[in-house]
């Protein structure tokens, strides 16, 4: 397997791209172990310099690999597992992997909610909704970037600076008396856009994981957040017994 | 909502497109509805061609709409709901959705297996595997592009002929006595390959779903899958109470 096939229908940068990915994945190449240089792959596997481009150009995109400009390219760590088992909270789910969440409150309004908002949170077109968008961000390093809507009327006195110290589920909890019953959350790879990525420090045309989140307590809608999170850092699992 | 705004720092694309989006989401505008042509969003909406270019692109990949060669560009039906709820069979999801699931089997081996897919199943390196890829389609159309590793020694007497013709799991329930007790699937956004783009039908570069799947037997391997769904075709869906 540590060949590629010229025989075979798979382009030889896919072929090459499997073989690093096998590496990776039988933990011969661990993270931040750096790759040969490109030279040296060519020779290595018998394949054209461009055809060893695309191969890194795929593992970098997919998430495999990084580059460091003048340094070489690596391999990433691996994907934060997310067991998607109950309701989702980012701080919680970063420190039970011993990493320091933190939120930049991006953007932070109250606004008449559009059409489309109104059908998703069941509200009347034009009712008053906080919105807000938060980066988050493991150890420094951004993740997810979280756009929320909450019913205004419902939740008074919800402000960006609470946002930046407290877990949004805390400020409900605590001020609100919120508890939480259910949540629905919808899942779909989407290509992260030029913005997103800026924010992100992510390759724009990236695959990411759109996420759209409703919270409810009791027949209450709390929150309806959607988020896009790195493909390159995330990866969701679900379990049935 | 409906104007772009020239002084937002979110470029003018990505507000058509949302603009586009919000009037697909409530209604205003249903599946296959034809969409007005270019010169006609760009005086309706004060862009330039090149804007409404980019948002049209930015809603063909990401699967929001579709074109037809000289006859315009048209909404996409939604996406398909899929709850993970359980053990996930396409033909019965298909089959609750009143669509006629089909296989094709692309590729059908016993082959030894490589150190990668030794580790995943739990198997010494080498092992003989049945290796065989199936292209999932509903109604006919493409939807999903699955290969699938089966431990050879526990299961003898699966062959391409029986898994075009029989849902899996029926031929290892009825050939071999197997009830599926345990199954792990995990979900990553990737790019669509030129070969796996051919196959589905899809556009080349699109985001796509990565599902991995490991099914069990009680402590017995059954099967191990990998599969890409087309991300313009699938949702994922789960609910926490």
């Amino acid at each position: 397997m540590d060949k590629v096939d010229k025989k075979s229908r798979l382009p030889l940068y896919c072929q090459l791209a499997d073989i690093i990915k096998e590496k990776i994945a039988t933990g011969q190449w661990t993270q931040h172990t750096r790759l040969p240089p490109e030279r040296e792959l060519c020779e290595l596997y018998e394949v054209s310099r461009a055809t060893v481009r695309q191969a890194m150009q795929d593992l970098e995109v997919n998430g495999y690999i990084y580059k460091e400009h003048g340094r070489g390219t690596f391999v990433k760590p691996a994907k934060i597992r997310q067991d998607l088992l109950g309701f989702y909270s980012f701080t919680e789910e970063m420190r039970k992997l011993g990493k320091t969440p933190s939120s930049q409150v991006v953007n932070f309004t109250v606004e008449n909610c559009s059409g489309k908002i109104a059908k998703k949170m069941n509200l009347k077109p034009g009712e008053k909704v906080y919105k807000f968008t938060r980066l988050r961000l493991a150890d420094g390093e951004p993740m997810m970037l979280e756009t929320t809507y909450i019913p205004h009327e419902k939740f008074p006195g919800i402000t960006g600076e609470k946002l930046e110290k407290n877990p949004l589920y805390e400020v409900l909890t605590n001020e609100h008396g919120v508890s939480l019953t259910m949540a629905e959350e919808r899942f779909f790879p989407v290509l992260t856009r030029e913005k997103e990525a800026e924010i992100l420090q992510n390759l724009p045309h990236s695959p990411s994981m759109m996420i759209e989140r409703l919270t409810y307590s009791g027949h209450l809608l709390v929150e309806y957040t959607v988020g896009i999170a790195r493909g390159d850092k995330f990866e969701y699992r679900v379990v049935f017994e």
